[in-house]
């Protein structure tokens, strides 16, 4: 395919027949170079959110955008955001650079990085979209250390007041505001942040789907409703030898009627409601000791709120009847609840058709994990770009992307950054502008 | 009802119409002595195996075995057996005094003091057996600090060599010789022991049938065969939120599964079949992991072997359905394996027919725990006698059973024992002789 072919984006004095792409080694040179700071001997990434590993990641990523004339800001939450000059809202490109203790090297990094390539790609073609770039890593994205996850885009958005996120503490006792001093990122910017006219984020995908279906871009169409609940129940300890069947009132069997029954939940729901246990355990747990009580996790994910409220309730329905039927006590804990984001039409469909249009395979599919752009998406169009994650593994040293699909995600940032900066948004859906992406964003 | 009523049990310079009845109080009050030693503060016993508590309760018990002009013999095992004066293989009750850690007041005890009771009852009545009793207490039944459990009993009917038991050594590494040289009951009398006559062991039920369905005395049928598995399953560790249900191998789900296959085995097979999942843990064991592994034990018991086996049979095949479903590794490890015990049915007759002669409601149980009953039950004819535990609850300071229902089942062993040592064995079951009954027995 021609340059000719593509829609949309800005046309600089190379402008013609060849398509604008990213610099690809480039791109896995500062990605290899951001693994090495807090890199872990078994290949993976150990940079927690204000950690001194943290700050010299943010230093590394900031002399980066410095270097490339961009305007850095450090807002009060240690959010920060790299723009080109220009008039307007920006569209804005981000993630996290904070990992989990045990993290690899792309999750959230190849976002912020991805940004930074466009945004040189563009300086390099000679490229001015008509409106301003930006690239921005938010802090505190995995939660490992201070909870929520997510911390630096709810309060980018207003979701969170400065004053509560700064006063969050860690199992040690420091606070954000206190770490964030320490480390030099305790911005004057103000938080909630200026609204960007849109947010684009390329991730990888934490999960096995694009790997096994063979497809080479995820179209993110919003990000799953979370429910996690902690349940205990409480029977009676027994003999295992003399105690019949009838007379038991047994946690342990109570806990694994539970599990089976989220499974069967989730595939009479059908995709994408999903349904774990991961945690269970019995007391006292002994082989021949019929279990007194049990406690356990379950994990309900949807993208369709109504469907995820459902879930809960034939969930507390079962448990409401296992109680009964085998006499004991079930108690429930609610750990987490969000609902469901849908990303903005546009923006998704932007992506799909300049993926294709570079000849990739899509498909459209949700985000099971977390993400900032979930945040973003409160205020402004948002939408997300995944690349597969071999065998679906993240949060781990094997984590794992084939250079080549990173920067194909890269590639596609690129396009749907400068089609959205040329007011493209929504074309896809049937040619609404940027105020009714605006609209569905809000 | 009068002596008259009762039939073939001896009869002393007292007999006529008065029945042969044990000091209640008496017996209550060595229970209560010997409680006392080991005690804990809420109201348990903990004299575990060889222990300092251990030889202090022995010593106990060996000074009223003295005191009562019995001939007290130790073993190379440190079982301790008193006979009274006769001609013959005696007829001999008793049980354990050893606990574990959490162990309550009646459990083994019952059966030793008991038959001690039985015997001064005896004396008392000027009533001369037509065969010597005995009375014993055998070492390490509990297992708690030495495994296997009725480790004493199983050396005194040759079931296990005396050089190996003694080199059974507890976590600390002390070993059962060094222990029984340590707390002087390392005795010269060899092991195995001499075959008594007949063997009766009354004991608490340990379990809430008795109680629930209001009988008075148990008439044991015989001892559960024993099979104990740990299963393993190995499967993926994933995101629960990204990996779709169809492609998890969630060994967290397969644990669930595998305790409510236990549970519906159990009730498909149908009573006196139990199955228990009694400790079941995942790995990593987090709320949004999918789980990587999981370890489990299943304990199915049963009072016929073909049964037990067919249990085994179904479980295997399960396993074997599930791994292949579920894409998850799942192997076994035996823990232990017991066959049933079936008592002699000479011995069973004669306790029913005594208990009730004397007012006392019965049913016919097996038992669901191990008994030292099980191993002399391979070289005499044996029986049991059980009385109601409150709840159920055994080994545990809760432990507890009414002090009119302690003192009802001595009377029926001190019934029972007469008859056997007259020859009554098997009277009931068409009137067949000691002898048929050491051949059922053998």
């Amino acid at each position: 395919m021609t340059a000719t072919g593509q829609e949309g984006h800005g046309r600089g004095p190379r402008g013609g027949t060849a398509p604008l792409r990213v610099d690809g080694e480039r791109l896995l040179g500062r990605l290899a170079e951001l693994a090495g700071v807090g890199a872990t001997p078994d290949g993976g990434c150990a940079r927690l959110a204000l950690s001194d590993a943290d700050r010299a990641g943010r230093d590394l990523v900031v002399g980066w955008m410095t270097a490339l004339g961009l305007e850095v800001r450090v807002d009060e939450i240690g959010n920060v955001v790299a723009s080109t000059p220009g008039v307007g809202a920006p569209v804005m490109m981000g993630s996290h650079i904070d990992t989990v203790t045990t993290g690899g090297r792309f999750d959230g990094n190849l976002g912020v990085l991805g940004g930074l390539e466009v945004i040189e790609t563009l300086q390099d073609s000679g490229v001015t979209p008509p409106r301003p770039l930006a690239v921005a890593f938010f802090t505190d994205e995995e939660g490992s250390r201070f909870s929520p996850d997510m911390l630096g885009s709810l309060a980018y958005v207003g979701g969170i007041g400065v004053a509560e996120a700064l006063a969050i503490t860690d199992v040690g006792g420091a606070s954000v505001g206190g770490e964030l001093r320490r480390i030099g990122y305790a911005g004057p910017h103000p938080c909630p942040g200026p609204v960007p006219h849109a947010y684009v984020e390329l991730h990888i995908e934490q999960g096995p789907v694009l790997e096994a279906e063979g497809v080479e871009i995820g179209v993110v169409e919003g990000v799953q409703g979370i429910s996690w609940q902690e349940v205990r129940v409480e029977g009676q300890a027994n003999h295992a030898g003399t105690t019949p069947m009838g007379m038991r009132h047994d946690a342990g069997y109570a806990a694994g009627a539970i599990a089976t029954f989220v499974r069967r939940l989730a595939l009479e729901l059908g995709s994408p409601q999903v349904g774990t246990v991961g945690s269970l355990a019995l007391e006292p747990g002994l082989v021949n000791v019929v279990a007194r009580s049990a406690r356990l996790t379950v994990d309900l994910r949807n993208t369709d709120e109504l469907r995820l409220a459902e879930a809960e309730r034939r969930l507390a329905a079962f448990l409401e009847q296992l109680a009964r039927d085998e006499g004991v006590g079930v108690a429930t804990r609610r750990l987490a609840r969000f609902a469901p984001v849908a990303f903005d039409p546009g923006v998704i469909d932007l992506v799909e058709r300049i993926a294709r249009a570079q000849g990739r395979s899509t498909m459209r599919l949700p985000a099971g994990a977390g993400h900032d752009a979930q945040m973003l998406a409160r205020v402004c169009p948002a939408g997300m770009i995944f690349v597969p994650s071999a065998g679906g593994i993240s949060h781990s040293p094997l984590e794992r992307t084939e250079p080549d699909a990173l920067v194909a995600g890269a590639n596609v940032l690129l396009e749907v950054v400068l089609a959205l900066a040329a007011g493209e948004l929504a074309a896809g859906a049937g040619g609404a502008g940027p105020a009714a992406g605006a609209a569905a964003g809000a």
